[in-house]
C-alpha cells in the first residue's frame, strides 16, 4: 500500500512498453460490446495499436465472436434488453474460454437499473472495472478515494482503474497513479470507453492484470498528450490521438509516461 | 411580421453570445434520441460548446436519463419500434419535468409511416421543429416559404427552424433569417441533426424559445464558416467545425453572425 | 480470361472517370444496410462523391426507403434478428424495383450463422459480392485465387470484388486487378465497407456491373493513395480520404489508377 519508487517507476514504464510491443506483434482480436456513440472511435484506436476489433452485439452470434477473441470489453452505454442478453452470452463465453474482460459501467450514476445490472456483472468477475468518480460512487456506494478504490478492488478481487485528472489503478494491494494525458481529452466523446477497450487489448497479451491495466492508461495518456500538442481543439485532438496511438513507440512511452 | 432592423440585429447577436456563454458556464446535459449515423458527431459538437451529451435509446432506462437532463432532442433517423417506444417515454418525462425539446423529423419525405409519426409528435408540443425544405413539405403539406413556416408555427404553437441556403426561424410572429454557414456543410453527414441538438442545448439555458433557436443556428453557422476557411473538403470540415465550436467566443459570434 | 492490355487499361480508367462524373451529376441515393461502426464514415464517403446516403434499418420503413433509392448495400456487420428481417424486405424491394445491390459479407469467417445467411443471400442474386480473402474462403469453401474467384462468379452469376493488397474484380469472364491504394487504409475501420458502398453507388449510374465495380475500387484506391501522401497516421488518413474523394477529378483518376 505505497506509491512507486523511482526504480519501480522505470520498471512499470518498461513493462508498458513491452506490452505495447506485444500488441503490435500479436495483433489480438478484441471483441467490444460498446455503445454506438463509441464504436467507430474505439475500433480505430484498437486498429492503431495493432489489434483487430470486432463489435457485433447480436445475441445470435456473439458467442463465436467472443470465443475466438483474445480480449473482451463490456461497456454498458446505450443499453437495452438485447444488449443485456448479448452481454450474458459474451461473459459466459469469456469464462468458458478463459478470456480476460473489462467492465466499463458508463453512466451508472444516471439510471438505477443500469447500476443494478453493473453490480450484478461485478459478481461475474470481470478482471478490471474502469470508471470515473461519479460512476465509482454509484457502483460502490462510497466517495471515490485511493482507500475506497483499494477496498473495492480487494473485496471484489478485481483491478479498479479509476479515471480522473489523475488516473488510479489498484488491485487492492498495489496502487499506481498515472497523470499523463491532457484536459482536452475530456471534450472528446468515447475517450473513456476507448481507454477501457485498450485495457481489454493489453489483457489479451499480458496475464498480470495490474500492469496490463496501467499500461493501457499510460498508452492512451501519452498519446493524448502528444496529440494535444498539435491540436487546435477536440476535433483535431480526436484525429491526432489515433495517429499518435499508431506512431507511439516504446522509448517515447517510457520517456513520457507520468506514473507515481 | 417583419425582418430585423439593424438595432434588433445587434440585440439578437448579443443574445446569442449570452446564450453561448451560459452553455459554457452551466454545462447542461442534453439527452439525444438520434440516429446512429449522427451520434458521435453530435456528441462531440455538444461537448465542444460545453454541454454533456447522453444518448441511450433504451426504453428500459430512458426515463431517468431524460428526467435528469436539461434538454431533449428527438430525431427520427434510423427509426424502429423500440425507438418509437423510447421516444414516447422520453416525451412524457420531458413534459413531467418541464424540459424543453426539439423535434428533428429526418427524412419524413421518404417514408409515410415516419411522416405520420412526426405529425403525431407535433401534437405532443415540442418547443421547436427543425427541418429542411423537403421535410417541411412532407410534414405540413405546404410548399416551404416564409408564410407557410409562420402559419405552421402559429397553428402548432411551435418555433419552426427551416434549414436551407438561408435558415429561417419563426414563432409565428417573429421571423429571423440566418445566412451564416458554408455550402460545404451540406456534404457532412449529420450536420442538420447536430444543429437540432444545439437548439436543444440552447433551450436548456434560455426559456425564450425563439432567440434560443436562432442562437443555435448562428453558432453552428459561424463555426461552419470559420471551419470552411481552413478546410480542404468535407472530411477536414467535420473536424474543423468541432474545433471552431470549441473555440468560438462571443465577440466573434457577434461580429460574424449574418442575421436578417 | 486474360488481363487487360494497355489500350483496355486506358479504356477502363476512362470508363471509371465517366462513372465518377455521373455520380457527381446525378447524385443517386444509396440505401445502406450497414453496421453501426461504419455508418458515419460510409455516409460521408457517399456524400463526398456526390451521392445521398440513407441508412434506416427499421423493418417497418425500409421498403419505401429502398424503393425510392437508386442503389442498395447489404453489409452483414453487427447483425441481428431485426437486421435480418430488414435485409429480406430490402432485397425484395430491390428486386421489385430492379435496383442493383451489393453484398458485403463482413466477418463471415467468424460466425457460422452469418456465413449461412450470406450463402442464402447469394442465392437472392446480388449483383456484386465484395469481400476479403478470409471471407471468400468462408463463403465459397475455396482458397482465394484468381481462378477460384472467377469460378465463384461464373457459378453464382455475380461479380466478385476480392479485396487484398491487390484487388481483383471478375464477372467470371473478365478479370481486372487494381493495385491503387495504400497499406495504411487497412488501419481505418470501415474502409472495406465503404468500398462496398461506393460499388453500390457506381451501380446506380452504370448498368454494366463489371466496370462499375472496378470504377468504385479505383476511386477509393486513388483517393486513399492521395490521402496517404498527406497523412501522419490512420486518424488523419480517414479525414484526408473524405477530402480526396470530394476533390477527385477524372484526369487525376485516369492518371493514377493502377489497373492490370
Amino acid at each position: 500500500m505505497h506509491n512507486l519508487q523511482a526504480a519501480s517507476r522505470d520498471r512499470v514504464a518498461k513493462a508498458a512498453s513491452d506490452i505495447l510491443a506485444r500488441l503490435r506483434a500479436n495483433g489480438p482480436r478484441v471483441h467490444c460490446i460498446t455503445n454506438t456513440v463509441a464504436q467507430n472511435f474505439t475500433a480505430n484506436a484498437l486498429l492503431a495499436v495493432g489489434c483487430v476489433p470486432s463489435m457485433t452485439l447480436s445475441p445470435e452470434e456473439i458467442d463465436p465472436f467472443v470465443a475466438g477473441a483474445q480480449g473482451l470489453l463490456v461497456n454498458l452505454g446505450t443499453f437495452d434488453g438485447e444488449r443485456r442478453k448479448a452481454t450474458e452470452i459474451a461473459i459466459a463465453a469469456a469464462a468458458r474460454h478463459k478470456i480476460a474482460w473489462v467492465l466499463d459501467p458508463v453512466f451508472v450514476d444516471r439510471a438505477p437499473q443500469r447500476a443494478a445490472f453493473a453490480r450484478e456483472l461485478i459478481t461475474r468477475r470481470p478482471n478490471v472495472v474502469r470508471l470515473n468518480h461519479s460512476e465509482f460512487s454509484a457502483l460502490s456506494g462510497k466517495a471515490p478515494s485511493r482507500e475506497a478504490a483499494m477496498e473495492y478492488a480487494r473485496i471484489n478481487r478485481i483491478v479498479v482503474a479509476l479515471s480522473g485528472k489523475t488516473d488510479l489503478v489498484t488491485d487492492g494491494e498495489r496502487v499506481m497513479t498515472i497523470s499523463s494525458g491532457d484536459p482536452l481529452m475530456a471534450k472528446v466523446t468515447a475517450m473513456g470507453c476507448t481507454g477501457s477497450a485498450l485495457i481489454a487489448a493489453c489483457l489479451a497479451v499480458e496475464t498480470d492484470v495490474f500492469p496490463a491495466s496501467a499500461a493501457a492508461l499510460m498508452v492512451i495518456g501519452v498519446a493524448g498528450e502528444l496529440a494535444a500538442e498539435k491540436s487546435s481543439g477536440p476535433g483535431s485532438l480526436a484525429v491526432a490521438i489515433i495517429d499518435a496511438l499508431y506512431n507511439l513507440d516504446g522509448p517515447t512511452l517510457i520517456a513520457r509516461a507520468k506514473v507515481g
